[in-house]
């Protein structure tokens, strides 16, 4: 059977990757199979393109970012992620396509019909199962950034981080289905439950299906 | 005055680096700025871009190889061609557009009606003033590598040329007015006043505009 393929997606400093771990371990305890990855990276290719991103000494363009990032998520997807799937392991992944959308069109204000465009000639067949958005306000990402300098990312303003948590509620609003919006201001321990929960529901629909 | 947009086209071998040198030498003499660049490259982030497309090691996609090559070329139109001409300067250029068509259209099978698309999408405005399509046979590459290990263009088998010969006979075709082909096959000095006599052509076009 076809593994399920499981994103989350948020701010920096929402506690992804923390979700990650907590997840892989919850479904295998559940008798899953589980491959954990991150989005850009994951293989070489991935992580050497990640560097270019992250590095706040590469002043690039907007559309640069956006083509950068689907360059690695190809690799990622063809190398990865689709065999994962098709051997019936579950995949969690940090960020997928929905960060395009947020971050290049919300934040860097590419028009998102330009994103869809590319996505179609690029990665059109996968899209995840579910993904967990796990909301903070942007105030949570400079407290996490005191006294530490950040990446070409983490160094943006707040008025960016604003821009790319809009978009994200409007791709949740447009794929409620899919996407599950989880306050990550909560104690860890709460959003931890609130992953779970949302999961649990998730295995119960497939298990339907 | 804006400057001229002057590239050069053709299978690796064709002499293209030395007609670039040879050009820009012969532009001094008639008192024209010159600036000679090459792609993928040009400036440090291209270079990184660069790194990873010739590297054997990175056994990437076509769709992949294609989306890096327009992040580089993007970061050198915005940060070195279109600066150079509107303050004037010519610019002699290895490699440009017509190569994505060439080598990711024909070499590597990617619709050119994508191609086409994802030019559209980022730089839609930069034409060449001129082409000059140095053409050999795939044959001179090979006697070209004896003894060397090649990049992972020069490593491609002879019909992986042979198709991007193709297509760049397809492109001077379908562009007359713009690329020019050379027997790049002839003795150096005879490439290199073939070369000079396109030129000069176009400089007389350009002054009677």
């Amino acid at each position: 059977m076809q593994g399920k393929f499981i994103t989350l997606e948020g701010l920096e400093g929402a506690g992804k990757s923390t979700q990650v771990a907590n997840l892989s371990n919850y479904l295998k305890t559940l008798g899953i199979e589980v491959v954990t990855t991150r989005e850009p990276g994951g293989i070489t290719f991935g992580e050497k393109i990640r560097q270019l991103l992250l590095d706040p000494a590469n002043n690039i363009s907007a559309t640069t970012e956006l083509l950068l990032f689907y360059a690695a998520r190809i690799e990622h997807i063809e190398q990865v992620i689709k065999p994962a799937l098709e051997s019936g392991q579950w995949v969690i992944c940090d960020r997928f396509i929905d960060s395009s959308y947020a971050y290049q069109g919300g934040g860097r204000n590419i028009p998102i019909k330009w994103i869809k465009e590319l996505t179609q000639l690029t990665v059109p067949t996968l899209i995840p199962d579910i993904t967990l958005l796990l909301d903070i306000t942007p105030d949570y990402i400079q407290q996490r950034m005191q006294g530490r300098v950040g990446d070409r990312f983490e160094q943006e303003e707040v008025q960016f981080f604003d821009r790319v948590r809009a978009s994200y509620f409007d791709l949740a609003n447009q794929e409620s289905k899919r996407i599950k919006v989880i306050d990550a201001k909560q104690s860890l321990d709460k959003v931890t439950q609130a992953v779970i929960k949302q999961i649990d529901q998730f295995i119960k629909t497939v298990q339907n299906d």
